[in-house]
């Protein structure tokens, strides 16, 4: 990859923490179509670290929210039509407004239908991505051919979290097996993107932040829990609670 | 504000209790038209008190649920077309049985399309509103010059929660601020206040009593926890434990 | 009842432990028709017990879903129009792939529409029925004499659960009252036992199993919890954690 710019471990988690605390401050309204499983979750976690969600889906009135947040998550989970004509009003208002959103292409590996619908929304320029590799592979973003594959921020969760743009690369290593055996932190952790998204100019940056803070509290919340149930809560109480100390002394990036 | 009569709030707090028992007692059916990221919290929270919830929004078997409950619970949260045809269907059904209803006009400062639903279903009386500062003051309620401002029994909900009807006024000072800190618990208040209406004559004292109810659980609840995941299960816990003596004991009301 | 089998209590609980390690070793894939309040919880408890859930309900992408499935559950709370057609899609689907089937006809005590569309789905021969005796008889299921009735395997929930098909029967005492005081949990169970549907050939050995291990689970999570909102975390964390003795020790079936 030419340009290829790794870019310093140490000054993405300290830009974490500043966006962290900038997110605590300014209360970002983050607006969400997400999943009817997700939607609940999503919104605690929104409010955890201190931005407020809504999350209507209604077409009619969908304008008047996004007209008014400060960015956007698109998360395709459960997606039904009234959803996608809701998804389809929010992305409109966002190009004008040039409000920064993130998509999730939930499951596009799943249903052709789904698939033609989220590669029609990738040509809308999502200021980031938030997928797993099967659900990349499926929207030909595992490519460096796309022509939207280096302009887009894209986030590809696993064990190690891969993050890049325009030749930009960073892994982050942190978090725990039990954040794949709860629903919905993984949507959660889109929401979470599009927060930062609406503090920090850097699309790149606030990427890593919001995967660098996610990924720490599953890890500290793994320690204190019995299992999925209580870990659940245990992230969001992480959530609310973490500091700049500890983002810095776990960040595991490179 | 003429005629205006501070209700004693000793007798408030019995009024409570004995609401609270007659809910254990006798079971009450509440039926919620609610928003999808609140559906799941505000079921158990009537579950927790004693309550029976029913939670469809399908309008073709609205009157047959609202049609054998014992109270109503509209919230306009995440609405969508298909809610509106239901929240038509059981106001009809509500008004035809002279059934009590509570109504939250969730965000409608956000959408003037809410806006203007939500002034309709005022005009249909509902016993109860229960909303914020930001939401009265959309719907011309903070003003005694609107027609439906003293018939209908009023809770502005804050760090202080107001409660006026008819020239009664009571202030609930319980709560902690983590009940804000996630997402539902303003939702499930509302679905309390319809629990005590089934119960409850007045709709002024049923209203005060899920007030003080929810808050003094709240209260406890944040001593509990470690967060704001785990406030929503403690909350719960407490919902389902609290006696007589505890609400009696902790009331804050002026 | 003619014929009668008492199956033999020791085989059905080494079943369910057998079952129980083939759903966390192969992690069948399992498409839930499901309400909006229990869809969270739902998809939780089964990745508790390491099943793989996809939850969506659009008409449009649902064969696609349903078509790599390995097994369905299709549970009528907050039914809706849209969901209506998305179910008569799916069993359109499980009917040519031969995939088996859990139905919950939550409520069809109180709706008439409700009760005719779930009686239209009894005639397509769910493998399996979860319901209560009120549901139960609603459908005309109490009676020996529905043309259905013995075919297909009928989980009548209670304090004590009754398994019974082809004159085969057996009773679940396991479980505890926090159970009923939470939502979803009754529905879980039918997400669980099309988890089991998934790994067994005999729908009523699955059926006996699924509910043996949430009811023992519900009673080691009661002993653990506060009240019903730490209960439904703790129900999670054993469903998760539950182990082959634990079950052989505790299961109370006859």
């Amino acid at each position: 990859m030419e340009n290829s710019t790794i870019a310093e471990p140490g000054e993405l988690a300290t830009a974490a923490t500043v966006a962290l605390s900038r997110v605590r401050e300014l209360k970002p309204r983050v607006h969400c179509i997400t999943n009817e499983v997700a939607s609940n979750y999503t919104a605690n976690s929104l409010l955890a670290i201190g931005a407020i969600p809504s999350m209507t889906a209604n077409p009619v009135e969908i304008a008047d929210f996004v007209g008014v947040a400060d960015s956007l998550l698109i998360n395709l989970g459960t997606l039904g039509n009234s959803r996608i004509e809701a998804i389809e009003g929010a992305t409109a208002v966002a190009l004008e407004r040039k409000l920064r959103w993130c998509l999730d292409p939930v499951f596009v590996e799943r249903s052709a239908t789904r698939l033609q619908f989220a590669k029609s929304l990738v040509e809308k320029s999502p200021d980031v991505i938030r997928a797993n590799q099967q659900e990349l592979c499926s929207l030909g973003l595992l490519q460096n051919s796309h022509p939207r594959s280096n302009e887009i921020c894209i986030a590809m969760t696993a064990a190690n979290d891969l993050i890049r743009q325009n030749g930009r690369l960073a892994t982050v290593s942190n978090g725990h097996p039990l954040m794949a055996q709860v629903t919905a932190t993984g949507c959660a952790l889109g929401a979470l993107v599009a927060a930062f998204l609406a503090v920090q100019e850097d699309a790149f940056t606030a990427t890593v932040g919001a995967l660098l803070v996610l990924g720490i509290c599953g890890e500290i919340a793994a320690d204190q829990c019995s299992g999925p149930g209580s870990f659940q809560n245990a992230l969001l109480d992480n959530l609310y609670s973490i500091d700049k100390q500890t983002i810095e002394q776990r960040a595991s990036l490179k």
